[in-house]
């Protein structure tokens, strides 16, 4: 037989004949009635058996997670008994067929939340029966589908770029994968198709998008996946503004038809610069206020030593706070690399507790600075510029999950003016922020190779939502006289280059247009839009933190003749 | 500044300042004027440069391939000089502005066609600015785009499957990938999402489709690359008829989208039977004719001994062939398998030529049931069933390269109930001919174990268009008890099998929906639909023969650091 419909499209049907196909999510016997809660991807309809029915025997051999159909009379339940949705109706079966016997599950679906991570990854294919882990696949199909639909009406082409290329040394390690043909050789998989999007608009497609698949072989503690999947665009003839203008009318096309979410128009705007100073972090979440004040002068030269000679003191307000709190949000400045967290309390018209005997001279304008309320908490960090901001930016994210301080719904803000080159302390030399290719701003161009080069500002952004990372991009250096300027700034040798993007720079002197682009992790957006804890939450299978697939168990060893014929041998 | 539209939009611009961007396609100095054709992704368009124009000094520094911007008005050329579309206007420029110099390229891209494809695949972003080139991915992404809406809107939903996933055995040989984190065990690239497909239905997603990525470490001679996409698709609670339908509406529907081009409706179908007895193919071109005749019972006993015995003889009615022609179908034939190719000529009313000698008594009958032309020629095999067809089925293929038989357009055929099983000459046992996992039709079951299984029809189907196979798919098993008896077929011992498919076996007994599906080989229909003829022409980036990669010069040596980690080291 064929189904009438999903479960959750029945309701024209009411009081008509219907044939509904699913899973047992429960049975019940009541009385001389079996109830069977009928499970399909869309909903949960209740199925009544009576004793004298046809479906009966049928029914009766049926058990949990079984794979039925029923064919009977949909109609209203009783008032008493009638819920939302589908739960205002039921079947009343008048046959039943048992299409697919199931062994008892080695979990409760219903309770799958509470089940180890672990067991529901090796039964995937039962932790995806669940309701809840279904939306957020039709969500990621839903964004998917959005993007392609928008970008191609905008004129982008969808280009498949190649997953076995070029081993580079540079940035993450690679995934290798040994050549049969040609022996000793290694393809490697591609970290991201970033020299392939600048080839394509050298090579004059000029809009460009891709929904690709990545691979870094990382360390995975922090929700990372050994592949991953990123929203890949680049555009030519366009500047900064023309490529956030297009980033923000797709994000806002995606949240309209995913989630019917209005995001605002245009996206709020903070530099690098602005980020950091006010909120300690460039990816801040402005779901929740805390901007730090800067009250630098206020101690400068002061009694307080510890913050009279910072090059930067910074102070954030926040409300009635526990010890216990403090001590917690200390242990994370500490860990921020803060030497302690100084703090004091607003008691009527003056300051108690922590530093507040150092602060008497200025608590006025303390007060009057932060606005903090009464019984509230005076947050400190000095020092460097960048250490101190960075500890008390992770001190405020710390007091967003304490006090739940994050509104429902969704804050994006772009983070521009990026620093072009950063210093690596480790290795003692300059290195590129984002990545070699990034365009400097032209006014800084002059900056390269001299003392103040850490200045030069990139352009180059970030796309942050609800304080996720969920984008970033920047226009390309399309001047091969630039990009020799920008090796020499990190120290590549004219030979180190050719040596490691050759065939790119030789494309680049080869007519390139202006151009620009972004790329979109794309599951770390699903797992924001869907409310999801960790992106292992929206891939459908996932690895766990080892790189492993418990269900399908790879990686595997393998056979001695299959290495032999690729020329490679496991290490004792 | 912004141009203000592609080239190809400009029309509407006539006699306004318009602002164009593209790359140099050709500069001609005429007396004292400059002519430059500018391109863009969209056409070509002649701009003229006076001398008295700011725009000239600039514009005279322009050579081929330069990336260029010129401002000034559109106007219609001369009607003398007026061509087709963009060819009836021009631009005069009133300023210039070079974007990007250009080496001088490797070869003149108006003459890619003749040049080598070593050169066009290491020059590939050039290669690329050819409007034919940039037409192919443009059809692609276009299809991709139609399919991926045409889907989401029947329900489907795009999941994203394990691109590191286990090895197995069976099949093609698998692409390695070391891992970091459990030396000594391996990775494998999917060579299809199947299992997984399979899973998601088991896990009740319902309707599923993914542009998936494969991995196959064959042979490239065939035009075939180590990495290729798949469109996907698998369907819940369905037959073959729907899957078939959902099929012949997406294809409808991706034709008329990126072709305009209607396609039949329905398609028409062969079984396998049908196709290799009439087209002596299971992937028949039907834009010519030349069926088959059966001619085996007006020999069977008679006094041609090569034709009296044979358990089949078939044969083709074609037009007038000259001696050559005949010797080269004659070597198709032996490369295929047959001993010869007996042939004769309609002459009058008679046969003369080739075999006529032993062909008299039968002469009426062949004319009659051939209708062989005046002139024309009968081709025959004849020897055991598959081995005649398949020979005569290679020469049928070959007259319409020969003769130019094929109609223009577009013609689709499926061809259903292949063969469950095949036998493996060279192995001496029984093997699967789609996968392990095609459903056989119902009423063949009992044929399981017996002499004839060779006899079980699969629920599996092929997509044919224009003589290739673009897709194929099957109904899958649902049931462990067939799928046991399937194992048993060819000779897996449960150990085997669960050595192999041991967590795949373990959800197929957890409440398995029927369902079934399709696999689309998506850069062959776009080699198809695009009239490209390899694959490597409608992929952005392909890997030549070799299995490399010519411009980024993949694969390659990497260091021995890098081995070691991987706990890998390369056999000398």
């Amino acid at each position: 037989m064929k189904r009438t419909a999903y479960l959750s499209d029945l309701e024209p049907y009411l009081d008509q004949t219907v044939t509904v196909q699913g899973w047992v999510a429960r049975r019940r016997d009541l009385g001389k009635l079996i109830f069977i809660d009928l499970r399909d991807r869309s909903g949960l309809l209740q199925v009544q058996v009576e004793p004298g029915s046809p479906a009966f025997a049928e029914a009766d051999r049926m058990r949990g997670e079984y794979v039925a159909e029923f064919t009977g009379t949909l109609r209203l339940r009783p008032e008493s008994q009638r819920k939302e949705g589908l739960g205002a109706y039921e079947l009343i079966a008048d046959s039943a067929q048992l299409l697919s016997a199931a062994v008892t599950p080695p979990f409760e679906l219903s309770k799958g939340e509470d089940v180890s991570e672990d067991i529901r990854l090796k039964y995937r294919y039962l932790d995806l029966r669940r309701p809840e882990m279904f939306q957020k696949l039709l969500i990621r199909s839903q964004v998917s589908a959005a993007i392609t639909a928008f970008l191609t009406a905008e004129g982008f082409i969808n280009v498949e770029t190649p997953m076995l290329t070029r081993s580079t040394p540079e940035g993450a390690r690679d995934f290798l994968v040994p050549s049969r043909l040609s022996p000793g050789e290694f393809y490697a998989l591609p970290q991201s198709p970033q020299l392939f999007k600048q080839l394509l608009m050298i090579a004059g497609v000029d809009r460009y998008f891709q929904l690709a698949r990545c691979f870094r072989d990382e360390d995975l503690r922090a929700d990372r996946q050994p592949d991953f999947t990123q929203l890949d665009i680049e555009m030519s003839f366009v500047n900064q503004e023309d490529i956030l203008d297009l980033n923000e009318r797709l994000l806002r096309h995606v949240f309209k038809t995913a989630l019917d979410v209005d995001l605002p128009s245009p996206f709020p705007r903070l530099t690098y610069q602005q980020a950091m100073d006010t909120y300690g972090s460039d990816k801040p979440d402005l779901r929740f206020g805390l901007p730090f004040v800067d009250v630098t002068d206020l101690f400068a030269g002061g009694e307080f030593a510890a913050f009279a000679k910072a090059a930067c003191v910074k102070v954030l307000a926040t409300g009635e706070l526990t010890r216990k709190q403090i001590d917690e949000l200390e242990r994370v400045a500490k860990q921020n690399g803060a030497g302690g967290l100084a703090w004091v309390r607003r008691d009527g018209e003056g300051l108690s507790g922590g530093i507040s005997k150092f602060v008497g001279k200025v608590s006025g304008e303390l007060l009057s600075r932060t606005g903090v309320e009464q019984g509230g908490t005076l947050l400190f960090a000095a020092g460097e510029w960048k250490k101190a901001v960075t500890a008390l930016g992770a001190v405020r994210t710390a007091l967003r999950d304490l006090l739940h301080l994050a509104s429902a719904g969704f804050e994006t803000v772009w983070v521009t003016d990026f620093p072009q080159l950063e210093y690596d302390e480790d290795n003692q030399r300059w290195t590129y922020m984002h990545h070699p290719f990034t365009a400097p701003h032209p006014e800084d161009l002059a900056l390269f190779g001299t003392q103040r080069q850490g200045e030069i500002r990139a352009q180059a952004y970030d796309l942050v939502l609800n304080g996720f990372e969920v984008g970033g991009g920047s226009v390309r250096i399309h001047d091969p006289e630039v990009q020799r300027q920008m090796f020499g700034a990190i120290g590549f040798s004219e030979e180190e280059a050719h040596a490691q993007f050759g065939f790119f720079l030789d494309a680049l002197a080869s007519g390139t247009p202006p151009h620009g682009g972004v790329a979109w992790g794309f599951d770390r957006l699903i797992m924001v839009m869907s409310g999801a804890s960790s992106i292992r939450e929206v891939i459908a299978f996932p690895k766990n933190n080892k790189g492993s697939d418990l269900m399908a168990q790879a990686p595997s060893s393998v056979n001695a003749a299959q290495l032999a014929e690729l020329g490679v041998a496991v290490l004792e």
